[in-house]
């Protein structure tokens, strides 16, 4: 029988990884359908919304990487203890989100010169508070953000965060290096990350 | 008695509406705090992530406007009937994020000549395919987004979203005009705009 999951993105980590950690951590089977990127352009209009992942289940089918996350973690009981908890994920997940577009307009700038110009102000002022924020909350957590998707959705997307930045974002963070640690200690975690198709970012 | 609802934003639509929306929409009383933006500087160290907007409730306070949406439509029951149709509100805001932060690129470029040359692609080729794809899903719900938080999250930020883009981005999209008249016929909504600030967006 086919799983009852199947999640299509492009052969890489980046938005994909998030999503295959939490159903990775949750035993769901899944099959994990990676378009070449040569193959998209033929693809990319059968799409909902034209882009990449899209999560298929029980014969619906639905866009949009964060919001795939938060539906799987449902399933998976990795969710808050209430509403407000929820809330609290919910937040952290888009100030990841925040960090993620500003490393974007940075990375996916095509002029050379005017990228370099937006290095300055992006690694001394505008991404540092982020990441102080982040983990302050970490520490107050105990080495997790929350101990629930925003975890796994943070150290999912990190390599691709780190590849659009150039750097360890991570190395002035010794708290958000604790989260990283903890998720990729989870048995389930450990055991994706080690099967895994190597990254191409 | 102080509203159990404390939202702080500037006297602007923007992402503070969609909350108004929501909170008008279920009729939860509210302090709606507006900064001035000469008095920004001096307060945005105390804020959570240094942004706006922020709801407190409860003695408690959080940042980030769609996870505080969402919270406010679990309050006052806009949300789907199952996790499968949160997923599908989820992802319509998301994609409606997707639109804003592509508007952003372009109406914050300060240099008018790159600013220019983004408008070229950018309204011809990136933006209409996300419409027409909210077009269609409109037309299949009868003139709803979703009928939920989906659909008082798009019209609320309708404004923020032609200022950036410099246009009426429903224009050829009658199916997505007709979510707007039916979210703006709402009688809390209806009441809620007639006395809410005038912008200066």
């Amino acid at each position: 029988m086919a799983p009852a999951y199947k999640l299509t993105y492009f052969n890489i980590t980046a938005l994909g990884e998030p999503i295959r950690f939490i159903l990775s951590y949750g035993g769901l089977e899944f099959e994990d359908n990676r378009i070449q990127f040569e193959n998209w352009p033929g693809i990319k209009s059968s799409m909902p919304f034209g882009q990449l992942p899209i999560l298929e289940h029980n014969g619906k089918v639905s866009n949009q990487s964060v919001a795939i996350c938060r539906y799987l973690a449902k399933q998976v009981k990795l969710v808050g203890k209430d509403d407000w908890e929820d809330l609290e994920i919910d937040a952290i997940v888009d100030t990841i989100g925040d960090i993620r577009m500003k490393l974007a307009t940075y990375h996916y700038e095509q002029d050379e010169k005017i990228k370099e110009s937006k290095a300055i102000p992006l690694f001394s002022e505008i991404i540092p508070p982020y990441l102080e924020k982040l983990d302050a909350v970490a520490k107050k957590n105990n080495g997790y953000l929350a101990l629930t998707w925003a975890d796994l959705f943070f150290v999912g997307i990190l390599d691709y965060l780190n590849t659009m930045g150039k750097r360890d974002l991570l190395a002035d963070y010794p708290n958000l290096q604790t989260v990283k640690k903890n998720v990729l200690e989870i048995p389930n975690i450990k055991a994706w990350v080690e099967k895994h198709p190597k990254d191409n970012l």
